[in-house]
């Protein structure tokens, strides 16, 4: 029996929702279409995250660059350890996911182990055949090289938040200079996958919605954190225990490491539920430590429960501390740290270097000019001593070092983050699963109406002239009014339902011969086929009460 | 004196319209970042495009890939076409844009012209030096792989069109196949710039916004042509003179090849009129035969009168003919035409080719079972007659070749298509220069106020607490109704409408001591400066109509 997950499949295909790209060349694995109604179903669900990620705690949005220079992704540590382990068929010399290759042989996989070994026995799915394998690391990163030259080499970001990392100061000063702040990014992330199999969820392409809050690691207080907030009751796997949490002991107990961090689990589960997702299906497992990314101290992965399909994760999130910043600020010498002004100036020991002129003028007598000019601009003498100045090294006894008492006004510190990073695609397929409902043999996609794809449909009872053009002047008039419209009058009109009802249209409006005497119009009601009249001025309002309901 | 164009561009990077990218890493030449205000003002300005060139005319929306395999842009001739002539300095090695060079040079460039011969006596901009060039051809498309094979090229995209064109046939299908259509896709396109210097304008990656309408050929009246778009003057630039012509003329008198043409350059000055820029600054220059693209029968460039940068190309509006769809069926096989019911059924003769038996058995009298079965599941005999069967040469004359009569009750053609394709950056520099004024010493942004990325400030007139729990409040209703809202309490109020102005908002709303007697607020417009009271139940209200009103 083809499973939920299957129908969804089927029916994303045949009406437009999503599709695999490029069938006529072939395809090209990991890669997906979305048509009309994936398109809108897209933008809904990012309406709807924006609602709640962005407007509502006044965030700010950015959009950075697909393309990222080496060196960026090398600070962040990508470059080293954005790796799958591939396993290659010696006979066939197909390739592999080696950790998937194991797992789906039946074997229990732990960190560390050794996968060539592991793989010992194992059959290439492709050829059938084991004359062995040869297991070596692949970059999951779109590699390419940004202009003419060879050693320009680029990425394709594997998430958009490095983009947002690197551009923070200017974010921070085009906001005020203000913290906690958060900076929202939508856009397409990219992972090279060694072989994926697995439709709309191993992706190659994908789009992201993220999230990155930078706060004080010394004022982690979340204000947006009351009492209804922490009251929420979420579900946490950890150590392959389920158990029920309330977020304000979660928080206590040091299950969740920062107020931050429950917050945005707060808003993520809020946000399923408005895809329609009830919270018996949700759940956040903590990601153990030898599976978290290299840039976390917490994460919890937020998973979704479909039917034939199991557990699916649907966004990460994580406390990526000052890790990210700090890298940034060791690569490229940039200051990224923030000053809040003390309370009360506070009085510091600090060694600063100097120059013994007598000295340089002995040591460097045709030179000294030169460095005492160059030296005289360096206004912070308070780190390590140079090895040379203006180009010319110096020796070490050339320099004094002495102990000042400087009054400070600032606290500096490099801001940490908690991100919470979502997949749009998955977050599609975990809605239209849960909105997918079978009645009397008929296909009816539930979906919170102000998600679906067509909010309002209206046909002409009959193909008649005069219902055509009432019927056409009522879908211009809410088309205007900003719904998203079809008219259709081909057809029988329960075929014309069926096929509404099947992308989830929230409402039906049919002009028929009482419309003709009366000015009034059939609305139908999608989930309980119920239909009752409405006048024709109030068609406006009455579809703004159907579509934009929050149940 | 700095020109309209520098003045904006150093209040989008001051106030967070949009900026170089990663400048903490030496910045990446062609790559830019939109801040908050950026990316609410692209998102009004996609708003915008779709309303006027999709929901207008009923189009439909799809999403491909940024990734492409190689055998689809082979096919649609980008890997032999998408090419820039690429000269290297022989001294210092830098490479530059040939033609460019030759132009800064002050020279004229005629297609054709010898670069090699044209560049002798230019000087490197780099080292100053002239030891001569090595002129070639450098490919403008990002390379990459797709998957861990080294054979499996693939490139992003560098227009979003061809990912369009691949999946023509199950779109048209999603779509119920009906014909015209129109295609409609907002997204990034890539081009690996040689040496690009000029700021937003020559960008390695960039937002489009394209739609493909594909018609019948035989049928190409373009209904959603009546006579108040046809009676529309626009201003043609042909070889080198301009004119003014009413569509009308211009359809009729072949200056516009086609009627889709026609309603594509309505539609597009339609929609630069709704960005604030007046026709006196837009013109369509016919592209030249030989700087057309290699799939274009005719192109106009939609292009925008700037001051201090002069005519900027916007938009590309384009006849692609059936290029790309025949193009992507020679290279697939695959049938990308469309069948339409002939009113009377035809008779045709076709030749159709079949097998002489007794002459297969006397040649291949052990094969000729293997080839028979082969043989008669081939259902369409019209073609050539085969070089072989079943993986057998088969001589010639054993086939026979008929003539025969058939109905044919459909007219089976390639869509042709036209294409309007915007860039999305470029769109915004136009509106930000043409909505720049300076009035009394301080900068107004007079963008249309529907495009504005902050519609709505609240201010407490001073930070008091009371003032600032009323402001607060508005501003939440505000942002319910689905305003952009920037709440703000600090520096003068003179100064925060100042800021205002600057970002182009809207409308400002004030809270101030005869709000806490009688429950009425300021409203104070962007551009007159003006201010008016409205009672605080109508708020929203009168914000919609300053917000979303077209003048």
């Amino acid at each position: 029996m083809p499973s939920v997950y299957d129908d969804v499949m089927e029916l994303a295909k045949r009406r437009g929702f999503f599709w695999p790209a490029y069938e006529p060349y072939g395809g090209a694995a990991g890669l997906f279409v979305l048509g009309n109604m994936g398109v809108k179903l897209a933008e809904k669900i990012t309406r709807v995250w924006k609602d709640i990620f962005v407007r509502r705690n006044d965030f700010t949005e950015v959009d950075t660059p697909n393309l990222v220079p080496e060196a960026i992704l090398q600070a962040s540590g990508h470059v080293e350890n954005f790796k799958d382990p591939m396993a290659e068929c010696l006979n066939c010399h197909k390739r592999f996911r080696a950790d998937h290759l194991v797992q789906e042989a039946g074997k229990d996989l732990k960190h560390g182990m050794d996968l060539k070994e592991l793989l010992k026995d194992v059959k290439c799915p492709s050829c059938g055949k084991n004359l062995g394998w040869e297991v070596s690391t692949f970059l999951t990163m779109f590699e390419t090289r940004l202009g003419p030259y060879t050693n320009s080499k680029g990425y394709l970001r594997p998430e958009t938040a490095q983009g947002i990392f690197v551009e923070f100061k200017r974010i921070f000063e085009t906001e005020r200079e203000r913290l906690p702040i958060g900076v929202a990014q939508v856009g397409k992330g990219f992972r090279n996958e060694i072989s994926p199999r697995q439709g709309l969820i191993r992706l190659r392409e994908f789009r992201m919605l993220e999230v990155e809050v930078f706060f004080d690691p010394e004022q982690p207080r979340c204000e947006m954190l009351g009492n209804s907030e922490l009251e929420r009751e979420v579900t946490i796997l950890k150590e392959e225990k389920e158990k029920s949490v309330m977020l304000r002991d979660g928080i206590a107990n040091g299950i969740i490491v920062n107020e931050w961090m429950g917050y945005m689990m707060f808003l993520a589960q809020e946000f399923l539920n408005r895809l329609g997702i009830p919270n018996e299906s949700i759940r956040f497992r903590e990601v153990p430590e030898d599976e978290r990314a290299h840039y976390s101290k917490q994460t919890f992965d937020l998973e979704v429960n479909i039917d034939g399909y199991g557990w699916l994760e649907v966004a990460g999130i994580a406390y990526r501390t000052d890790f990210d910043l700090s890298s940034h600020m060791k690569a490229t010498g940039s200051d990224y740290t923030v000053a809040v002004p003390l309370a009360e100036p506070r009085k510091e020991k600090v060694k600063r270097w100097g120059i013994n002129i007598e000295k340089l003028k002995e040591r460097y007598p045709e030179r000294w000019k030169d460095i005492m000019k160059e030296y005289s601009g360096i206004k912070d003498r308070t780190g390590d001593i140079p090895k040379s100045i203006a180009g010319i090294d110096i020796d070490k006894d050339v320099f004094f070092v002495r102990e000042e008492v400087v009054e400070v006004m600032h606290r500096k510190f490099v801001p940490h983050v908690v991100e919470p990073s979502f997949g749009v695609e998955r977050l599609m397929l975990a809605s239209l699963c849960h909105s997918y409902k079978v009645k009397e043999d008929r296909v009816i996609l539930s979906l919170p109406s102000y998600l679906s794809p067509v909010s309002v449909c209206v046909f002409p009872l009959v193909a008649k002239e005069d219902m055509i053009r009432i019927a056409r002047g009522y879908e211009r008039r809410l088309k205007l009014a900003g719904f998203d419209t079809f008219y259709d009058e081909s057809g029988s009109i329960g075929r014309r339902y069926a096929r509404a009802d099947e992308v989830g249209a929230a409402l039906c409006i049919t002009v028929d011969g009482q419309t003709l005497q009366d000015s009034t119009v059939t609305f139908r009601d999608r989930d309980t086929w119920k239909q009752y009249r409405v006048r024709d001025n109030m068609i406006e309002e009455e579809a703004a009460r159907v579509v934009y309901q929050v149940k």
